[in-house]
């Protein structure tokens, strides 16, 4: 598939940043905790309406957040509880900057923000919950047109044109954003239901 | 625990109703899907300020949400795709009631919904997605002090005191519901960090 190959090359240019933080001996729990907070940073940018410094801060801290994995990996340490806290930073993240759109000047100026960011926040949560669920329940739940790459790259897209152009490029990339998350939950809903209509819940 | 007692004491006074939807021959699946519609009208009353009418409407809708479960149990229909769908359909019906107190006649008088809002949401669902994060990599996380239970009545009290009182109630407790899920987020992170440490990660 064409997105799976377009990820792999973003992460063999990363490999060179991954290198260099392992054998600096960064841990990749330190990694995961500095991303989000760079990503904070980012939010906090963006709320006050400086979208280029903002979109620059956020693709930095998504940079540390693509990288934590292999950094576990190259350090024999990839962990039960890695792997929780480098999703939960994510979502931690996505609320921070959909928050911080809603709230900063963006919103201000915007009214529609009120129905476009919780259908965004609301969305995006909602593709990462049912593969969460549905991987708790033993089934596989990865399909669907937005998962997290696509969001992070729309989101970092639309923030950059507010900052060339106009905050209104950030309404249109919230409703982008909004439509598409719910198009993939649909898609999920509708995969979870094929996959495990009639398959017993054990132990439940 | 007193909470867990509270609990069965609540859903022993629904047995009456699971028994009646088991006899009419009601399906599960019928009674959650039907259990968010009515959550969407409750959503639609909340959005236009009739809050009493609101949390009436979203209390049918939570009993309708709390005897689905009991009834695939009674029709031996338990299955994963039900399960999924059901803990789905709780998320969206959390983000419909938010997401209407920012973009409805509360949000309009209160500003500072633009931040308790995303806020609210973001740290509801995050309470619900460590958990099944951290069953999708084989631990068990339903600790804290804001679960699915606590938050939905501290919820339908705000919204019912915004009718009986002034919508400043509802104000008060989206500040509650906000710091209360946070603070679950940080109880689930810390026992996700204590369980799962150095914990391998099998198969990925």
């Amino acid at each position: 598939m064409n997105q799976e190959k377009l990820r792999k090359a973003g992460r063999s240019l990363l490999l060179p940043l991954v290198g260099l933080l392992v054998r600096v001996g960064v841990s990749a729990f330190a990694v995961t905790v500095f991303g989000l907070a760079v990503t904070a940073v980012a939010a906090w940018l963006i709320w006050e309406g400086s979208y280029i410094p903002g979109a620059v801060v956020l693709i930095f801290g998504s940079v540390l957040d693509a990288v934590d994995g292999e950094i576990a990996r190259r350090r024999q340490a990839v962990s039960k509880s890695g792997a929780v806290l480098d999703s939960s930073c994510d979502r931690i993240g996505e609320t921070l900057i959909l928050g911080a759109l809603l709230a900063g000047t963006a919103g201000a100026s915007h009214p529609s923000l009120v129905y476009l960011v919780p259908a965004a926040l609301g969305g995006s949560f909602m593709v990462s919950y049912i593969r969460a669920r549905a991987e708790g329940v033993g089934l596989s739940c990865s399909v669907g047109i937005l998962t997290r790459t696509e969001r992070l790259v729309l989101l970092i897209a639309g923030i950059v044109a507010s900052g060339l152009w106009d905050d209104r490029a950030a309404v249109i990339m919230l409703a982008v954003l909004a439509a598409g998350a719910w198009i993939t939950v649909v898609q999920r809903l509708v995969k979870v239901m094929s996959d495990g209509r009639g398959v017993p819940l054990d132990g439940k």
